[in-house]
């Protein structure tokens, strides 16, 4: 029998796209002709295999977003799921309803209180992380060529969905006080001008990912206003809102517009990410939407994951577990900040007061993305700043996260990448190597989970 | 503060779009202008409603596809999972890789096996319950207006999916060997002699959802081999392989042509779908597109749902769960059968050697979907044959299951539906009323669990 791949060329498809198919090696994948238009922006990022070495225990890690789940209380977790099965383990290994269990969708409510939220179970849709809960949001409202702003930076598992999804990503400015008001302004109104079709502002206004820095008060409602004005969507993604270091959660954006704002949120940082258990609360008529979208994708989430967590909810300190998770990633981050300040202090840094990441400019003339295989060389791993913006830019950044390793694995890792800076350093003034910006949307990469 | 929708005469997209969204009330949805085109497609069911009620205790369901999780040894999963907890709870909790854990996806090969399947753990990607696979192959592969090509009727949650990626789905005529080898290779070319572009035929050999068929082994390498001539990719879903009653599996079609299929598996209807896990094998190539479409969507798949899977798998005999599970199914299938023939002789349906469901046609004249409402009143309840064609077909069918309510409860939903069929052709006989097809595409719908 011929491989399909060998009669391409006789037909219909193979016929049409001969030379394309040919040119990429139909060898290697017969169907390469047969692929949707969005699945050619699917690609594996270059530095996967980067990734898979700086997984090793040697390496520091300053790249992962794995939150760090070891204070978690397993035997507490042990009976309680032991008891979930002995006791409703068939409706536990079920399918449930496509929205989510009520019964998880009422203690949502109540942690969505913290960000002063007022809610109501029935406009909350349970999906599978608040990834899908983005995927989600994004299928139902972007068509190919519509326009996404975000953030500059932004989540690189957003950038990716908005691609999947063919959007066009526009970044606006952020600054210490998060994303610019006077910037956004100007730059929904110049997409108006030129005819754009703006479908969502995506923003993550608490410790932001990857940016580190939080919306001031101040801006909040400038921002909810200038997107009402311009009839933009407002996708509010926040997944680290209760892990701020100093201070209860600001006011959500979806409590200062109920209608404008389609919330995200996740079980991931302030829990643990293993169940797959995230949310998007939505106005009305968006939330069916979501629910039919969601059933289509999964059918239904995992009834298991939810009956857990809502059990750990109701029957475990929940909220006293968060300030734990806060107290170890503000020894983190104040690990991070002073081996930073310590051993690299030609770049500059946010100071995020709660979340997982900082961002760090490295010293002028310096490519991150140009510099990562020899940082893995020496032992530490970050996430180039390229991997956050759809447009090229982010050459002259990193992001460091301190959410996984120890104190003084960030210390060392930090020492390491010092002394990969001062050698690049060295070699740009001896070859005069300087960043390049890359093609558009050429380094937007799938997130891998090494890099969420 | 003024909702959006009350400025959606000034804004851009409101403006463009002002009569669309005044006709269909933006005061009920102010972003009814901004929704992807695919989304318009996105609507729940008219029968939701009536399937609320039969969800009732009084009503018997022989509408949906839950299995029958009752045999399941719940003081096993509960000592196992609480162990799973303590011992390696910190990795069970944490994200994962987006293909899945390779403990797990060499289980997953072992299973596959008994549908004469010889893969590498590699080529396998876990999902979101084996409906997440089947979102994804479709978003890799399908284009606005592409064909897919599928069984008459088809699986209810496969025709949502083409539907949200909007292709035309194009129906072959099915027996009772199941899809027709001549009528595939008419339709393939008749296809391509419109020029269509062909990306997928979606089958389900085994214990067919809704007809209860099974493609006879004669017929496999046909089926196959007319794809493979007309290079169209197999997308073949096998939930239900496993639960034959009489025999082994037959081989696969993948087992038939590794290169020219992509194999859906589940463990919702040999274990329990309560983790929703399942997954795709795919040649390399499309493996690869696989693994980037899910991180996309969802990141990981649940760690916790995997790794109490592979548990399962490893300390438990499975395969004599999978028995037990034949042996009630079989009970159950030979109670809808007598009872069809004792209270229902006047109609006809398929005999299924496995699986769920029996796929009814009734006395000429009736119209299953005008009839559900009488059905759900005299406390029984059925899916409308209309639910699994994309071409307004399936009036005159209904689907069976047997898989949920006890043997003496089947017997009892056959008497009182016998009841409203012979009421319903009373009515006809009086009023002349007669099935209407629909318009094409109006009566598919995104199926709820209860569906499935």
């Amino acid at each position: 029998m011929d491989a399909p791949g060998v009669q391409a060329g006789h037909g219909e498809h193979g016929g049409r796209n001969a030379a394309a198919a040919a040119a990429a090696g139909t060898r290697l994948d017969p169907w390469f002709a047969a692929y949707a238009e969005r699945a050619h922006g699917m690609r594996a990022s270059e530095v996967r295999s980067l990734f898979a070495v700086a997984n090793r225990p040697e390496v520091v890690s300053l790249a992962g977003g794995m939150p760090n789940i070891e204070g978690l209380p397993l035997d507490f977790l042990a009976e309680m799921t032991a008891k979930l099965l002995r006791e409703r383990g068939t409706r536990a290994l079920q399918y449930g309803g496509g929205q989510g269990e009520e019964e998880l969708r009422e203690q949502i409510v109540e942690v969505m209180r913290y960000d002063h939220v007022h809610a109501h179970p029935d406009d909350v849709v349970v999906t599978t992380g608040s990834q899908q809960a983005l995927d989600l949001v994004t299928e139902i409202f972007v068509d190919p060529g519509d326009v996404v702003v975000a953030e500059a930076p932004s989540y690189v598992g957003a950038l990716g969905v908005f691609r999947a999804y063919q959007a066009d990503v526009v970044h606006v400015a952020m600054d210490e006080a998060g994303l610019v008001p006077e910037e956004l302004d100007r730059c929904l109104a110049e997409l108006k001008r030129q005819g754009r079709r703006v479908k969502l502002l995506y923003t993550v206004p608490n410790f932001h990912n990857p940016a580190g820095v939080t919306l001031t008060m101040e801006r909040r409602p400038q921002i909810v206003e200038i997107c009402r004005r311009h009839h933009v969507l407002v996708l509010e993604d926040n997944p680290y809102g209760l892990l701020g270091f100093d201070a209860d959660p600001m006011p959500s954006l979806k409590s200062i517009d109920d209608d404008g704002v389609v919330y995200l949120g996740s079980f991931s940082k302030t829990f643990a990410p293993g169940y797959r258990v995230g949310w998007a609360l939505a106005p009305h008529a968006v939330r069916e939407k979501l629910v039919l979208a969601s059933e289509s994708a999964i059918l239904s989430p995992t009834m298991m994951g939810q009956l857990s967590i809502a059990a750990y909810l109701s029957g475990y300190d929940w909220y006293g577990q968060v300030k734990s998770y806060r107290e170890m990633y503000r020894e983190r981050r104040d690990a991070m900040l002073s081996a930073l300040a310590e051993f690299l202090p030609e770049a500059s840094w946010t100071v995020p007061d709660g979340g997982f990441y900082t961002w760090v400019k490295l010293p002028d003339g310096l490519d991150a993305q140009a510099m990562l295989p020899r940082a893995v060389t020496n032992l530490v791993a970050y996430v180039s700043g390229t991997a956050f913006y759809a447009d090229g830019q982010g050459h002259d950044h990193v992001r460091l996260s301190f959410c996984y390793p120890t104190p003084e694995r960030i210390r060392e890792g930090v020492r390491r990448l010092a002394d990969v800076v001062r050698a690049e350093a060295e070699l740009v003034r001896m070859f005069g190597t300087a960043p390049q910006p890359s093609r558009p949307g050429e380094t937007v990469e799938f997130p891998s989970p090494d890099q969420v």
